[in-house]
């Protein structure tokens, strides 16, 4: 048997290559003027790898929003929490609290994409199933709550589908304008919806 | 003096019909997919008129999101209602109650827009200067309805930015998804919010 090549990567570290080149050409040049050959600019490796494994910019970009998506699921917190009531809390401040340039980074590239989806089946397909990924999520912890008597008897899927909305909007709002207080507002806004409409009372 | 041309357009008469044609040909092809060519295509006059009118692409699309964002302005419902309430409930029901096709290609170019913003500080300051003026005007109304007593003493500007970044969100995800369930979900969560929260409780 052949020793393997230690200078061959693996198809998986090649794939997150393609990802992170397609990546950092978005930062660089915007989602209208990317090309494969900017994509392959910032490629480490020869730029016909990108046609092995890709037929073009649209598979591609459909591999690169199914990466990303991926990313944002792996991103969003689901253990190590004391009670519904404080994992709703993180979520909705890891969502909407003090940003890094990577988080709005990551954010704006997902804008981006978004914003192709009014015009194409495989991107809104994906963030069909993405939305419905993170909404039940919450629909999840909505119901656990109820369940361990720490929240209200309200409706888990409206609940989580207002949530959902109001955090979508406020990201899209934060990396669209650039304008963080709106986006603060929204939060604080939301977390006293939590507090009044979900929480069930403390004994005084 | 001479008499005008009666087959010669009026400026705005020629802009406007490119701007039509933008939006024909944004709607045909999606934002990444979209030329000046193509857009010439659905033009009905001279495609020069038009590098008459824009040095290029990008001077063309920053005037094509302005005439989009008056247009969004002009939409918003002002007049004729009989109190705060009404106004509120006659807003989230125009932003998120049941659309037209004509409705959702709208809001999808919009959202295709607004992905560039990300990467275009022409774009994100169109629409910070938007979102502003949609927040503005739900503050005020949440103002009007303190003052004439239909709505509790909340925080104006907090309530606006909160329904604004629901109204956002849950628009975005219908034209981003084609999914229209978790969009009534949120809102009737945003009604109810706006009963329990805002409107003071009627007499028995």
């Amino acid at each position: 048997m052949d020793a393997p090549d230690p200078f061959e990567s693996s198809p998986d570290e090649t794939r997150t290559e393609m990802m992170k080149a397609t990546y950092d050409a978005l930062q660089k040049h915007g989602y209208s003027d990317l090309t494969i050959q900017r994509i392959g600019d910032e490629f480490p490796k020869s730029k016909s790898l990108i046609y092995q494994h890709y037929d073009g910019k649209d598979e591609l970009l459909v591999a690169f929003l199914e990466f990303l998506l991926e990313r944002f699921k792996a991103d969003v917190p689901t253990d190590g929490f004391d009670d519904a009531r404080e994992q709703l809390r993180m979520i909705v401040e890891y969502s909407l609290g003090s940003f890094d340039s990577n988080h709005t980074d990551f954010l704006g590239a997902l804008t981006a994409l978004r914003g192709q989806a009014p015009y194409d089946d495989a991107f809104r397909t994906q963030f069909a199933d993405t939305d419905d990924f993170f909404r039940e999520h919450l629909a999840d912890i909505v119901r656990d709550g109820i369940e361990s008597g720490v929240f209200r008897p309200v409706d888990p899927e409206r609940t989580a589908a207002f949530v959902v909305a109001t955090i979508n909007g406020a990201q899209m709002q934060r990396v669209t304008t650039g304008n963080d207080e709106p986006v603060r507002a929204a939060r604080d806004e939301l977390s006293e919806y939590i507090r009044t409409q979900l929480v069930v009372e403390e004994e005084p």
